[in-house]
């Protein structure tokens, strides 16, 4: 399934996106798609619906973020040996775990807002999936089944306010329309091998930033495992899985984002987004 | 007021407790004391009971956290000169933010569990308090419009999960049962100066910490004033300022929590907290 939640900010209605690309109402199914409508059971319930019987949505609407709310919006840092080379960092010898505030999520085109004193906005494409049931000192093998399905997050970025000051990347990382997710959250059932998906970002229509998710560091699996081992993982909770090499710090000289830019990014199989930077 | 959850883990119902020290059941005027309801206007509305009229709750229940989960589990480091001194960490320019997962909250008297693979861990009493409304780009002036009330945090740490690695605390301060709030989440009415409270933290009955919001680096004006200008905080979140000096790190030779040992805590006006230290 391709989960959507579509329409105006703040009040997007829950929907898919069936085989032929038409977008359908769940409403009459599921309240909304949220932390409580994340867990295996409620997904194997609409997994059994039958897309044709449920109502075509007219027109084309908004599509907000496919999940209403993380319950712990979690990333990963330098997952990806390029990217630590080009943010200057070393390669790390266990996963870089931070949050990012709940309050970042935006919808997969709305636009990316740069904030007062914010001088250093980039972009980081990522692989993100949806936790779907508690998870709590997870074996490897036993991760997949805590995954609701993927989708793609644009891990937005404050240099400055990254790492400066403190050095603790929150900071950076929390600003509101910071967390674009989307379009869709793809269920794991599409998604046979996550760690071969092709990644990509443009800014203004150049290629800026590519990969693939087989050359991750710390695979999903591994990632897993590891943060179940230092806090109880729950459905709704979001983790980003770090960024391919080909960010705007990391050229010669740094670039970027200006009231203007726009950024087109996609993972195979999630989709894409597209999303125009303006000033506050 | 002061608002409680009292009963089972995972079934707490809402309540006060009244002037007299009476447990009253807050059911009928409210489904939880979660993100949805610590807002301005719901926290009005129950202000208007009249206490004396709600039912009283027979024995003593376990009290459980009084907001039921987080939106966003924030933490400020460092917030008392003394106490960065002791964890060897200069004097902050800027409050350190960091957050702790939502998943690790506890009650403010059940046990604290060393997870497995957890030599380090450390205690740290802090005033917390609970967003009531959005916040985004607010002044000092205008800060505790936005505070539902106040709360004790123990802001339990795993020192080297925290410091080492990565960098990036989260690691460490985000175990299942890390985060005991509570016992009352206390509305800022009967709080009138939140920069002058006493705190203290004993374990196993000697006096570990003791301090007073009065000598904060960061007061809590500036921090929501701060925090406001980086991330939007929302209805909700739980913002823990700092800990007074006094943890086990700081000691000479350093002390951590072993099984057995005990907890007491407090702040003026918030009451007391009680965990005992036990082995997963």
């Amino acid at each position: 399934m391709k989960l959507v939640r579509y329409g105006p900010k703040g009040a997007e209605k829950p929907g898919l996106i069936d085989e032929a690309g038409v977008l359908r109402d769940l409403s009459a199914h599921v309240s909304d798609i949220d932390c409580d409508t994340c867990t295996n059971a409620q997904l194997d319930r609409l997994a059994a619906l039958e897309p044709a019987a449920l109502p075509q949505v007219a027109g084309s609407p908004r599509l907000g973020s496919p999940i209403k709310r993380p319950g712990h919006f979690i990333a990963i840092g330098l997952n990806f040996r390029d990217h630590a080379a080009e943010a200057g960092q070393p390669i790390p010898s266990e996963p870089v775990v931070f949050s990012k505030a709940p309050s970042s999520i935006n919808g997969p085109h709305d636009d990316v807002v740069i904030p007062k004193g914010c001088t250093k906005l980039d972009w980081e494409v990522e692989l993100a999936f949806v936790v779907s049931q508690r998870a709590w000192q997870i074996s490897e093998a036993d991760a997949f089944a805590h995954i609701a399905g993927y989708l793609i997050c644009n891990d937005v970025s404050e240099r400055t306010w990254q790492f400066g000051g403190s050095g603790q990347w929150t900071k950076g990382k929390s600003g509101p329309t910071f967390g674009p997710l989307g379009p869709y959250l793809v269920t794991t059932d599409e998604i046979p091998d996550p760690q071969n998906l092709d990644i990509f970002l443009d800014v203004n229509g150049t290629r800026r930033q590519t990969g693939n998710t087989s050359t991750m560091i710390f695979p999903i699996a591994e990632i897993i495992a590891y943060l179940s081992g230092i806090m109880v993982l729950e459905p709704g909770d979001v983790v980003t899985t770090g960024t391919p090499p080909g960010v705007g710090m990391g050229m010669n000289p740094p670039v970027f984002l200006q009231p203007g830019d726009v950024m087109t990014l996609g993972i195979s199989g999630l989709g894409e987004q597209r999303q125009k930077v303006v000033a506050a």
